[in-house]
This record gives C-alpha cells, sequence and structure tokens, in this order.
C-alpha cells in the first residue's frame, strides 16, 4: 500500500545556502523505488511505507555526513480506504 | 521582502477524504497577493510576509466553518542575505 | 476561543548552537497573553489565536534580526467543540 | 549518538477527539529504547536514530489499525558537534 510523504532536511550552521546539501539529499531519495517530486520547501516522495523511511533515513544522515547538525522532518500520508497517489491528490484538489 | 512558505491544513473528524474542505482553502490562498503552488502535502505560497500571514489565518478559518476541529502548519522561510522566491529555490536545487 | 499551537523557529548559518536565539524568541512569547511551555523540540502556546499568529510573527522577525536566515514553523490545533487547552490535551492521554 | 525527535500522529475521520489513538501510539514510544516526553502538541523522545525511527514506524502503524487514514509527523534533531539530549537542549534555553 503505497503512501504520500513530504521530506525536508535543514542543513544548520554553513550559513544560510544549503542548496547544495539538498541537492545531495534528493538524489539519495531518487535511487530509491519511490516517485520523487521536489518544491520549494521539500520534497514529495510516494512509494511503499518502508521505501519512504528508509530513503529519508539515508538522505538525512547524507547531508550529516557534510554539517554538523541537522535537522530533518518526515510527514507521512497514509490512507486504506483507498489508493493513495500523488496524482490522486492533486487530482482531488483539481491541480493539473 | 518576499519569504517562501508552506501552508497544510488538516480538517479532523469528517472522515478521511478532505479535498472539499482543502480546495476552499487554497481558494482564499489565491484571493491574497501571493504566488500559489498547491502540491500533494500542502500548498507553496510566496509573498510579503504580512500577506502570507492574513492569507494562512483566513484559510485556516475557513477550514474551521465546516468542521469541528483544524490542525494547520505555516511554515515560512525568510531570508535577508539574498532574494527569496520559488523559483530561485527550484533553480538552486535544478528543478526546471 | 483559546487555541493550542507549537512553535518551532531555525536560525541558519549561524553555526550548530542557535540556543541564544531560541531564548530570544521564547522571551517574545512570554510578552504576550499566552500560556508558555517550551520543551526540547519547540514551545506549546494557549491562547487567542490572533494572539497566537501575533507573538509568533514577532519571535520569527526577532530571530531574524540575529541571522540571515530562519525556517519558522507554527502549528495550530483549533476545536470548535469543546474548550482547547493544554491541561485539558495533557490530562486526556493522562500526562500528569 | 543520540538524536532528539518530536513525533506527532494525527489520526483523521474518527471525529475530533483522538486521545485514544494518541495514547496507544505513546504506549507503543514506551517500549522502545526511549526517553519519551508527550506534550500538548506532540511528543518529544530522545534515543538512538535506528530506534526513534522504528518507534515512530511501529506507533504510525499502531494508530493505522483503528483509523482509515493517519497523517504522521517525525522531526529529528541530529547533532555531531556535542552530545544531544533533551536535557541538555532545555537547559540550553534555561528551561529548568
Amino acid at each position: 500500500m503505497k503512501v504520500v510523504a513530504e521530506i525536508s532536511i535543514i542543513p544548520m550552521g554553513k550559513g544560510p545556502s544549503v542548496s547544495k546539501y539538498v541537492k545531495k539529499a534528493i538524489e539519495v531519495l531518487k535511487k530509491y523505488n519511490l516517485k520523487v517530486v521536489p518544491n520549494a520547501m521539500g520534497t514529495v516522495v510516494e512509494g511503499e511505507l518502508d521505501e519512504v523511511i528508509k530513503a529519508y533515513k539515508e538522505a538525512h544522515l547524507k547531508v550529516l555526513e557534510d554539517v554538523d547538525r541537522v535537522v530533518s522532518q518526515l510527514k507521512i500520508d497514509h490512507r486504506k480506504d483507498k489508493e493513495n497517489s500523488i496524482e490522486r491528490k492533486l487530482k482531488a484538489i483539481e491541480v493539473e
């Protein structure tokens, strides 16, 4: 059963510009069996729960290789009553 | 000085399907002087800090008209060292 | 009608240790007509919706005085069916 | 290396009162080798990264047993430059 989730990872203490770290995190997410859709505040992913959690953990640790402190967030939307997907959710709110 | 933010609003107690409430919230956000970009887990907005906060508050209250309980989240990315925009942030992580 | 909310403010680019900025933010929150309960990951507040939002905005801007970039989060739990308070919520989950 | 994290789990579609589900989630967290400190908006935990993630996943799935949809959040604060703990973090912001 697929879940839709959002991952955001904030590297602290390396100055205000952190996109190079964020890019590495997104590269990690793309190695997994997930649909990966970055936005301006985080990255939405779709896939099996275990795959999402493993990808999140590796992305978090990847960013921590380069910086002393990371605050990361994983938000999971998980439903049993119907199939959950990025496409279905966007269609439901009429975003093309 | 513009900020980039993400808003998500969860209506509780009305069953698992809540897109009709979320759609109303997005309509509210669009009335404001903001760039509004919905994704599968929330809505990214760009605009002045006060405009973002006012829009968030009205969207939150709009959803609360229809349900007994709402849990909403506002996350603001605010920087002084350079201009902040959805476009710049996506370019920095090389999302077209 | 009171809401219960959680505020967290992350100052970026000033090194991994940021407690002095967080302390200033909490001082700001305490000036408002709110119950203020810091925890290890954020600060829970209780009060009127407008008061919570005003306090959050001032705390966010206070931290931004000292750093180039701030990522802050406001999460509001708002219900109409019964009185909402920190005390009631903790009692409901049997935390003394 | 210990991390400090916050877990919040929102059961959707079962009415506005959800404390009985939240209580079950907290019981799950307590089975793990973690310090567990509930607050009014979530539960702060302290422990090894893998332990935190496993506990979060089980608590998420536990709540999903009883409801059709769950939106959960895990926020991890992970630092390498010094020991991270709930006690140290509270001391740094001068909360007794």
